[in-house]
């Protein structure tokens, strides 16, 4: 039987996105799609949910959006498979369980309870962005599950490396 | 841009399965991937939920499994794309949500409690079962939402039957 | 140290519950109160939620609301302490699960959940009710669970059976 | 009708509390109790939860514990009242909801969660940690809701703060 595909959650601010964010999330979301990987998102129409998710539509990929409501409104038009959750927040944590590695770019309050959930659970996450408490506090609380990264190429580096890691 | 893909989902029975659910669940899966629709199960390895994962995947279909867990254990291996919840039972409230349709394959307490999630979202739901006492039950809660068929045949067929309607 | 507290679940419909249901609930307020046990339900202020919670402040006792949204809107004043669950309808199974024995006060798609939850959960069940598909159906979904009783004296009877039970 | 009771959140690490943290969160509980407020946290049996529990019964005060899980393993004996969300750390969005105030004492991967969480819905937080990075980090994230002191002593008075406003 063909292997459960590979999901890549992109997590990041929606409405308080920056231009940075927006453009890494868009070449974050075409990356992951041409890997053949599966991105996953909070699937609202806004910020680094709605980039990625464009991003990988334009590279053709497969994209699943884990809302926090139940219903097609402010959902992105850019998402393959809506997960209608109806937990608001809470959906943070599917969001980070399901996803093989987080990339967080950019930050917000949303994103940093993201990351924290991610790491509660053990799981490794790329961070990206130019925030220096946001580096200096996640890399604190766990240095061997949290790497810095400086563009969108390096982030797709280390996932590979992370995902080859994590099948040996 | 391309369309949201139709996710619809078959709930039922786990270790308690009947032999007649389990083969139904089979050629409901077989079927939902054969319409081109997204098929949506608990995603554990035992009773509908595998075998519907099973028969969609014979098919070549794209099975989505919510899990109630956060790790690989008892997951179907049929399952394409895993939502790792860790709600436990709390995550049948997304199964239902996230169905475009809830088709009901068995009877069990899980499956009950989908169901009647379901109608409280006013979902459609689709009862396949022999159950006099379920029949009854759903049918009298909700006339207008619960539809109860005999065979995988008019389960299909009345699937189609509310897409078409939702979509107009 | 002192032990915990009992904490006993009165379910049943919100909008649509029926006069025979309200002052049954009411009723069971009262007497879950002045037994000295923590009356929980899901903390909006109509139906058996409300009556229920209406019944414990008369008598003094102490009520919890587990809240479907995150704002003051729609809770029933007559509840002490609110848990705001932000979860919608997937609340429904952590008023089970905190309930050390549930009372399902009239039926409803929401009360049916809650039932099917608590049974998954190997929780007891006293039914109140004279809907006959309700009782058909969960007495035989768990003969072992589910007791149908006439009134509420028969109720808080079979409370306090279950509560010695589960102690010894 | 008596209005709710009120409801502060002490939210901090379990299993890697340091002893200072562990003091603060006992002083916490008593501080809280005398107050006649409801003391609210994670309800575990470690660290700074168990630490605030014990300290608010040692004051007679009354103690929630919203668990992770759903069976009374690895619950503190000093819950009075146990909500069992079996949500695994989504259950950090509860905790946040639910408090009037959050007091975070300490840090931790999943303290941060619930921090972050907080502001996301616009929750005030004191923030008790000689931690630097977190405190800049979430300071500069939330200027106007975030408030860092140093001593319980401190923080109850911020607490009272953050309460007459909120009523006024």
């Amino acid at each position: 039987m063909v292997p459960r595909k590979i999901v890549i959650g992109v997590m990041g601010p929606g409405e308080q996105a920056k231009d940075i964010d927006i453009r890494n999330a868009h070449e974050l979301g075409k990356r992951i799609a041409r890997e053949g990987w599966v991105l996953l998102t909070g699937g609202r129409n806004v910020g680094v949910m709605e980039a990625a998710s464009q991003g990988a539509k334009f590279a053709n990929g497969l994209t699943i959006g884990i809302l926090p409501g139940k219903t097609d409104e402010g959902i992105s038009e850019a998402v393959d498979i809506a997960i209608f959750t109806d937990l608001g927040n809470a959906r943070n944590n599917i969001n980070v369980l399901s996803s093989d590695v987080v990339i967080a770019c950019g930050m917000s309050a949303g994103t940093a309870s993201e990351i924290a959930l991610a790491l509660k659970a053990s799981k490794k996450v790329i961070l990206l962005t130019d925030d220096e408490e946001s580096k200096l506090f996640f890399q604190k609380m766990s240095p061997e599950n949290v790497c810095v990264v400086c563009d969108v190429e390096n982030a797709i580096a280390k996932c590979k490396l992370y995902l080859a890691y994590r099948h040996n």
